[in-house]
């Protein structure tokens, strides 16, 4: 077994706090991950705090994790000991029905295991994320990373950016296309980078002024302030496309009404509660309101290719581990631009 | 000017009753039609009632119309006089913008003219409807009517016809696909008529027990009682397509549940309090939830001759005029197979 340092929630009320356990030891097909950096995403927090019902504690979070090989199964072939590899959401999947033949193990039928918070397919060992200085997993769970890039703003790829960069792909936002992003955070970030860089016209929506000229050194073309029914109702039936990066409450309608006949708009965030179906504007003009979950690991090994052909990383503020319960407190009043991102080397002090 | 008897609501809670006024004089592209008979929409209610608000009274309602051609303005060149021809939800749009150059009027973006209710693109004449013995209209808004098939059941195609024709074609039901159609009315019964001619796998979902031997008469391979968790789970992630057809009440989650990953269901109807959006279903399996109206006029004619060619007609239950009111208090029961259609001839009585 590999004793392996992290930080853990106990339960969903207190801080995070040291914690020391073991991974297994590589199966034939494992990689050992020394892990460097880890970003903070909001749903840490959300499994944290058991706001989603279900929690298991003792719990590390983090699942935007990137590091260095330090041991290989006898049976790896995509990765030596030494090589840079990340891990995002999953570290397995049923690996046998249709959603996992077609490259889509976050759709597995029969439930992918997640990073932190799930449970292996042997039915009983609890997972444990990157809030922690190593891993073991599959190595077809494991992403290749290229050196080309700053490794710390790479982390956040895995989860924020493959989170925007799957629907903005398959409702093919590019050339010629108006693409609304809404909210301008980890997720919302990363969507205006993507959404430019494929080519489209870019508005970002948020209700901070103060946002208006990050959005547009981010890529954004236009930055609307949602809370100004004028400014809105100048986009109206114009989008092609609107990603909504937003999980706290807001009138989905106000967008919808943003679509052009035939729009979708896609959802990436799971509302704290159900919004009203904004049914009048979908029947009116044939709208479609729609919903998206991370990517497949051959989609988020697409994702850091084009990233790194790109130039495309996350913006980042670095923090050790220690600082971690009061990153949360941040994140809780948006006060972070955009993705803290844990360096692991602060779990030795 | 042409006298037209009719039967119109003078107010919003009033029966409906005997009534006189005239339409113009065709114009050059204008044709006149003698109106046969005229399917009853539950729309009509709707706006008798003045449900929707904005209702414009005197209203002739009706928009399911069949007759014979009995005059033409001298550019008309689709019809002569004597042919059968047919007008449905629509008479005029402004026929420039992007989606009239589609032929997706009913996505007019300046507004289409309604049948009834609404008012000509003159911007002050108002329209009325088919429940009245004669209607001019621009032929371009004129549908060509085959002579094959019985010319009272072919009145609902023209409303609950094209409504359940569109999305279906749009959303491609056909051969190797699972095609869910939920309420057994008269947009159901049309729904299940034409995903199974499409070729498509077709499950009628229905409260009604009374209905399930009536759905498969129509056309439906199983027949599931909404009301039954059970045989709701059994469908659980393996419909392509969804047609919701009904606008009452009714939990959408339990209809999400049921689509494969990018499953897609579509309402045609539009509820009369929102319901909650389903948002957990559409993030964690990709899938889409969207409207339709109608269909432009090119899908209506293509529709039309579809019928013709293939022998699908509505189920209908013919009625006088004097009937009107009676029938909206059975269509308040669902007590119609499946379609009302007034027999215009009992005018003159």
């Amino acid at each position: 077994m590999i004793p392996t340092l992290a930080y853990a929630a106990r339960d969903s009320h207190s801080p995070l706090s040291p914690y020391s356990f073991e991974r297994r030891d590589p199966r034939e097909d494992d990689v050992v991950i020394e892990i460097q950096y880890c970003g903070v995403c909001h749903s840490d927090i959300h499994q944290v705090r058991d706001e989603w019902g279900g929690s298991r504690f003792p719990m590390v979070p983090g699942h935007e994790i990137v590091g260095r090989v330090t041991k290989v199964g006898p049976k790896v072939k995509k990765f030596k000991v030494g090589d840079l590899a990340g891990v995002g959401c999953m570290v397995d999947s049923c690996r046998h029905c249709h959603s996992c033949e077609d490259g889509l193990e976050q759709f597995c039928e029969n439930g992918f295991v997640g990073t932190y918070n799930s449970v292996e397919k042997d039915g009983k060992t609890p997972t444990q994320g990157g809030y922690s200085n190593n891993i073991v997993v599959r190595e077809s769970f494991a992403l290749r990373i290229s050196p080309k890039l700053e490794l710390a703003a790479v982390a956040p790829l895995l989860c924020a950016g493959i989170t925007t960069y799957s629907p903005l792909r398959h409702w093919k936002a590019g050339p010629g296309k108006k693409v609304g992003v809404v909210g301008l955070g980890g997720l919302g970030h990363m969507g205006v980078k993507f959404a430019r860089s494929f080519g489209a016209h870019v508005v970002l929506f948020t209700t901070s002024p103060g946002k208006v000229e990050d959005a547009k050194r981010l890529g954004a073309h236009e930055v609307v302030i949602s809370k100004d029914p004028k400014q809105m109702n100048e986009h109206a039936g114009t989008f092609d496309f609107i990603l909504d990066t937003v999980s706290g409450p807001h009138d989905l309608n106000a967008y919808i009404h943003l679509l052009k006949r035939d729009g979708t708009m896609t959802l990436v965030g799971l509302p704290d509660k159900p919004p009203e179906l904004p049914a009048f504007g979908l029947v009116m003009q044939r709208k479609s309101l729609a919903g998206s979950l991370i990517g497949g690991i051959k989609e988020t090994q697409e994702m850091l290719d084009y990233c790194a052909d790109h130039g495309i990383t996350s913006d980042i503020e670095m923090i050790p581990i220690q600082k971690i319960n009061e990153a949360y407190e941040r994140m809780m009043r948006s006060d972070v631009k955009y993705r803290f991102v844990i360096d692991l080397a602060s779990l030795k002090q």
